[in-house]
């Protein structure tokens, strides 16, 4: 072959909860593995009113070619409700972008340069490495405990372009930063002057009280913030959102511009139709109740079903639980069995920077109803008692 | 600041033709300058109808988490399409992309290393300068002739990681390569063992005759092929493919994972029931037949207005005219006159890599009506006149 590839597409490899995914296509398999969103979830009959409003009334807007920044009311929009959560932004901070995904490559390209540091917690989000590691970085695990990273282990990465950080039921612990945690976070970030990107797919999931503001609200213009419409509404619209300190602003938006010119102005107008005049305050809270339940269904089979040694926190909100293992056990080896069984998990390892950590799994509670979230962890305690059992020296009483 | 940027972010510098549009967007002003499809091309009937259907029959399908490589019927579709226009290849080398300028990003991350050369036409397309810039290259140009580049121009480029091919309708000249002219380009290519990236948004858009068949027809698994949905549909939609060699589409594959994880599964599901049955094959020739009756009235206008010492040749397809004014005149200085005057286009020296060509610029045919390109193409000649007048040493008898 003529090609030569980048050296940087060493760092692009196949990605293990997508590989995964696909065999969990297969019918019969119950998936708690995927981080799908309830389909009973998506306002289809709101979508479809929106869609045909837009086509009748703005249809050259809406499929002509528009401005980088996005639609303009949208990022308003963004901005007010922001404000509510306690971060005041100006709409010029805000970016439209092809899903929240996307501002995490942007982040990468413009802040991110071979050999440097990226500071992340351990467990992580294991599409922002993905996202992050083409542009070549080093990444460093920060120490943390039950309520996240710890302020003293952030000198360990002073230095780092910056710390990436999922505060809110985070993808794939479910851990909930305290706010008291939150402000100590700050103060130590601002002394070492280290910036944060700061990432909240799942802050409006919460099932009894709100979260704490975002640490961006402290932080002010050393934080990048970035949000979703993917869990509120529905992901196949690819709709999320970056706010930017204005000093960062123009090379993220440079950096937007030449990787795919704009955000669909078709969704971004459909969206803005769908939340204009409140529909989230109505929606969410349903969203809210049925994955409430469900994480119920989840807590209770977990607790019923999994063998003694397996341990894990009851998430407050988001859409996962997160479980460790017996010392001894590897759930990427066990994931066949599992598989054969009927149910699929994501073993934890993939979401530490470096591997690690191979007893821990990700179970999402919002793909499939309560009934089958209980056949799902059955399944799934059978081939963990019966590995146990198999681990068990022989000769050991069975 | 405690932002520390990457120093590809060095370049990543405003568009110039955005900062133009910016301007034209004045109430008064008669834009030739940017590359819009006309809004009344837009098949919004098609469009509303597919939308509907698409939210009444796959709501589920259509607004969840979707496949990194695209909607399968949509990504066969393509294959089935470009067999037709001589382009053999499996569905399985369709990526979908979120309008064909990501293809160019992803192109640029996937074997882009900063420092490797790669080679371009001169004039190219801006926005593929701009995917690739951040990569860091080293951009050269290849000589050539109106027929496109020259087969014997290609040994000073040996070594290039890619050449980048705009062959039809070439944005910004207008250029269309020959058959000939491409076949010999391919076999010298192919001696040097220097593989190419292909773009094609404009090949749908011929007046006479379809242009010949793609390089990628003969240089098979070593051409990148780019096409897009934007011209012969809407660009608001935001879809694009690209089709890549098997070896090489994994990797494509996983950046597109990192840069946002699939296109969004709602425009690919409503482009894809707009398509299916053989819409394009009524909907493409009436777009033909207003951007030919267009590019007529363009031409006639340029003849009648433009004073003496500008050259263009007649585009057969695409959006644009290139113009070269004479040697001692300035397109970037003479713009605040001409929007003064009551028009906008495009200087022609960004679309050289490393700048230059300062005489040049780019009229597009297809955004505004014939009797508003007449009144433009007045203005800007009236504009030129007076340059040429003003520039002609004291004395002369005017």
């Amino acid at each position: 072959m003529s090609w030569t590839l980048a050296r940087r597409a060493a760092r692009l490899e196949p990605s293990t909860i997508r590989e995964i995914l696909k065999v969990t296509e297969r019918p019969g398999i119950i998936s708690l593995a995927g981080g799908l969103p309830s389909a009973d979830a998506f306002p289809v009959a709101a979508m479809a009113e929106a869609s045909a409003r837009v086509l009748r009334e703005q249809p050259r807007e809406a499929l002509q070619y528009a401005a980088s920044e996005g639609y303009a009311p949208l990022r308003e929009w963004v901005a007010a409700e922001l404000a509510a959560q306690g971060l005041r932004v100006q709409a010029s901070q805000v970016l439209i972008t092809t899903g929240s995904q996307q501002g995490l490559d942007l982040a990468g390209k413009v802040l991110v340069d071979p050999g440097c540091t990226v500071a992340v917690e351990a467990p992580t989000y294991l599409g922002a490495l993905q996202a992050f590691s083409p542009y070549e970085p080093e990444f460093t695990a920060v120490a943390g405990d039950e309520q996240g990273p710890l302020p003293e282990a952030l000198d360990a990465v002073q230095g780092a372009r910056f710390l990436y950080l999922l505060p809110n039921f985070q993808n794939p612990s479910g851990r909930c930063l305290p706010a008291a945690r939150r402000l100590a976070l700050a103060d130590r970030l601002l002394t070492l002057g280290l910036p944060v990107v700061e990432d909240n797919p799942y802050g409006d999931l919460w099932f009894d009280t709100p979260p704490p503001p975002p640490l961006a609200a402290t932080l002010g213009d050393s934080a990048l913030y970035l949000g979703s419409f993917s869990k509120v509404l529905a992901p196949g619209l690819r709709l999320g959102y970056v706010v930017a300190p204005p000093a960062l602003y123009p090379k993220l938006l440079q950096a937007k511009q030449a990787a795919d010119l704009h955000t669909p102005g078709f969704n971004q107008r459909v969206v803005y139709e769908v939340v204009r005049d409140g529909f989230l305050a109505q929606h969410v809270p349903t969203v809210r109740q049925r994955y409430k339940a469900q994480r119920d269904a989840m807590q209770v089979a977990l607790l019923q079903h999994l063998p003694p040694g397996c341990r894990w926190e009851v998430p407050a909100g988001g859409m996962f639980f997160w479980v460790e293992l017996p010392p001894q056990m590897d759930a990427a080896a066990l994931l066949p069995q599992a598989v054969q069984a009927g149910v699929a998990y994501v073993p934890g390892a993939a979401f530490f920077a470096g591997g690690g950590r191979a007893n821990t799994l990700r179970l999402s509670f919002v793909t499939v109803p309560p009934l089958r979230i209980t056949e799902g962890v059955a399944a799934l305690g059978r081939v963990l008692a019966a590995a146990q059992q198999a681990g068990r020296p022989s000769g050991e009483v069975l």
